[in-house]
C-alpha cells in the first residue's frame, strides 16, 4: 500500500520530539514537507502552509502542530485541499471553529482527528478497560505543577484565551473522559485568577454524573512549586481502588502497579489515524474542551496576588 | 389525531404567559398538568416532577420552563420516561448537559427540542429568508438594556453561572445564529465585572466568519439606564442593509420597515414542536450557548465598580 504523504505544519518542540518520530516509524505514512512561520523542519520546508499546499499536489494528510489560535484557519485550508488532518490538542480556539471542522470535513468526505496524546498512554487504555460499563463511587483529579518549570517566560498562557492552569489539566480532563464510565457535568468551579492574569492558575471543580454515587472533585494549582503530583484516582462502586500516576503513564490497582503494554502516546495516534482514514471516518471529539468552557460558564472567580510571570 | 397531552414542568411567568395560551391554541396540543415546587400551576398540579410522571400514565409531552440549573435532571426523568421533551432557553446550564441529553433521547428514540423563542419571530424567519446563501460585509449587535429595569432585585444573574449580561444577549445570539449565512466564531470578548458581581454587565466582543467580509461586532451592556436597544444590523456585500429592531419584533430592509406575518413566538414553537414529534426528529440547537461558552474562552475580564443589585 503507497504510503499517505504527511505534511507536518507548525514545527515546534511537540513536532519535532513527538510527530516526526511517530510518522516516520509507521509505515502507513511518509513524511512529506513542513510548514512553519519562523524556524525550520524538515524538506521541503515551507513558510506558509498555503505555499506548502499549492506546491505538493499529492500530500495525503496534514498534522496540525501550531498555536490553537491559527488552527481552525489552517485546517479549513487544509480540508479544502482534500488533506486527512491531524489536530494537536486543544483542535480550537472555540468550540465553536471544531463544530465547523467538523462539518466542513464531513462534507469533503476527509478524516478529521481530535488527538488528545494522554488518551493514548497504555495505562489509560488499560484503566478505561478495566472501568467499561462500572459504576463509580468517587473520582479525585489531581493536576499539580509549577507553571515557572514546565512554561518558562510563556507569557501567552496568562492572556486572554490561554487556558491558564487548565492549559495542563486539559490533559487530565482528556484522560477522565476516556476513562470514565459515563458522562461528566461541571457543577462549581472556584477559580483563582492573579491580578496580573487573565487566566486561573488554581481551581477547584466539582463534577457530578449519572455514573458515580460520590464525589467528583478536581485540584488543579499551576503555582505549585514543589511535590508535584498529576493523579487521578477513581474508587469503583465495587471498591476496587484504580489510579493512574504521572500523567497517565503508571497504572496502580488497590495499590499494585500494572504492567501496561503498548505503542505509546503519539505511535498509537498514528496508529489510530491510518485506522481512521482506511474507514473513512473522522473522530471529533470536544469533551475535554467542552469541560474547560464549563468550567468557566458556570466558575466563580477570585482575585490572588499578581504572579511573576 | 388524539392530542399529544403535555405538562408543563416549572410553573413560573414565562410558562403562564407564553406557554399555556400557546399550548391551549394548538389543537395538536392537551395540556394535561402542571409541576412546581413552590406555587401553583393548572391542574392536576403536582410539586415534584417525578410525582407528574408517575401518576400521569398517558403523558406524551413535558414543556421544562425551569431555571436551567435543574432542567438536566428533570428532561433525564422525562425522557427516560419516554416523553418528549421541549427545554426552554437555555436548554442547560453547561454544555456537557444538552450534549448528553441528546444522546439519550437519540438512544430513547423522543424528540427533544432546544427551543430559543426569539428565533421563532415572524421577522427573524423573514431576515433569515432574506440573508441565505448571501454573503455579508458586517455586522453590529446592539443590546442595551438596564438589568435593574427588567431584572429587579435578581441577584442570582449576577451569581457564578447567572450569564449576566449573556443572559439577555444569549437571546440576540440565538438571532444572530439563525439568520446569519455563515458560521459565526469569537475572537475576543472584553468583560466588565463589577466587585461584588461574578458575571460581566457589559462585554464588547469581536467575531469572524467565513461568509463575512468585514468586522462582526456585539456591544452588549446591563447597565443601559435609558436608550435601551436591541439591534441587528447587517450589510450585506450586495449593499442591503437589513435591520432586526426591538429584539427581532421589527425588521427593517434599506430603512423601509418590512411587513412578517406569523403565529407568532410561542405558537410557532409549539407547531414546530409538532412537526418534531411527528418526523420523530430531534432539533439540539446549542449553537448560542456555545458562543457564551466561547466568550468566556476567550474572554478578557476588567473589574469596574461594584453595583447596586
Amino acid at each position: 500500500m503507497k504510503p499517505l504523504r504527511t505534511a507536518i505544519i507548525g514545527f515546534g518542540k511537540i513536532a519535532a520530539d513527538q510527530h516526526v518520530p511517530a510518522i516516520q516509524d509507521n509505515d502507513r505514512f511518509e513524511l512529506a514537507a513542513s510548514a512553519s512561520r519562523h524556524g525550520s523542519g524538515p524538506t521541503p520546508h515551507f513558510t506558509s502552509h498555503t505555499d506548502l499546499i499549492a506546491q505538493l499536489q499529492d500530500l495525503n494528510c496534514a498534522a496540525i502542530t501550531t498555536p490553537p489560535g491559527p488552527r481552525y484557519g489552517i485546517a479549513r485550508d487544509c480540508i479544502e485541499a482534500g488533506l486527512h488532518c491531524l489536530l494537536e490538542k486543544p483542535p480550537t480556539a472555540t468550540l465553536g471553529e471544531i463544530e465547523e471542522l467538523r462539518q466542513l470535513a464531513d462534507a469533503k468526505g476527509v478524516t478529521l482527528f481530535t488527538t488528545w496524546h494522554a488518551q493514548h498512554n497504555p495505562a489509560v487504555t488499560a484503566a478505561a478497560a478495566l472501568l467499561e460499563g462500572q459504576r463509580v463511587a468517587e473520582m479525585r483529579i489531581t493536576w499539580h505543577e509549577s507553571v515557572h518549570k514546565w512554561h518558562p517566560g510563556q507569557q501567552w498562557i496568562f492572556e486572554a484565551g490561554g487556558f491558564g492552569v487548565f492549559d495542563p489539566a486539559i490533559n487530565a480532563f482528556s484522560i477522565a473522559t476516556r476513562i470514565f464510565p459515563g458522562p461528566l457535568f461541571v457543577r462549581e468551579a472556584k477559580l483563582q485568577v492573579p491580578g496580573n492574569a487573565q487566566t486561573p492558575v488554581t481551581a477547584e471543580i466539582g463534577m457530578e454524573s449519572p455514573a458515580c454515587e460520590g464525589p467528583i472533585r478536581c485540584s488543579l494549582d499551576f503555582l505549585k512549586e514543589d511535590g508535584e503530583e498529576w493523579t487521578i484516582a477513581i474508587r469503583t462502586a465495587a471498591g476496587q481502588q484504580i489510579e493512574l500516576r504521572e500523567g497517565g503513564k503508571q497504572l496502580f490497582v488497590d495499590g499494585a502497579e500494572q504492567a501496561a503494554e503498548g505503542p505509546g502516546e503519539y505511535p498509537d495516534l498514528y496508529r489510530s489515524f491510518a485506522d481512521l482514514i482506511d474507514c473513512r471516518q473522522s473522530l471529533v471529539d470536544v469533551e475535554p474542551l467542552r469541560l474547560v468552557a464549563d468550567c468557566l460558564l458556570v466558575g466563580e472567580r477570585a482575585e490572588i496576588a499578581p504572579i511573576t510571570m
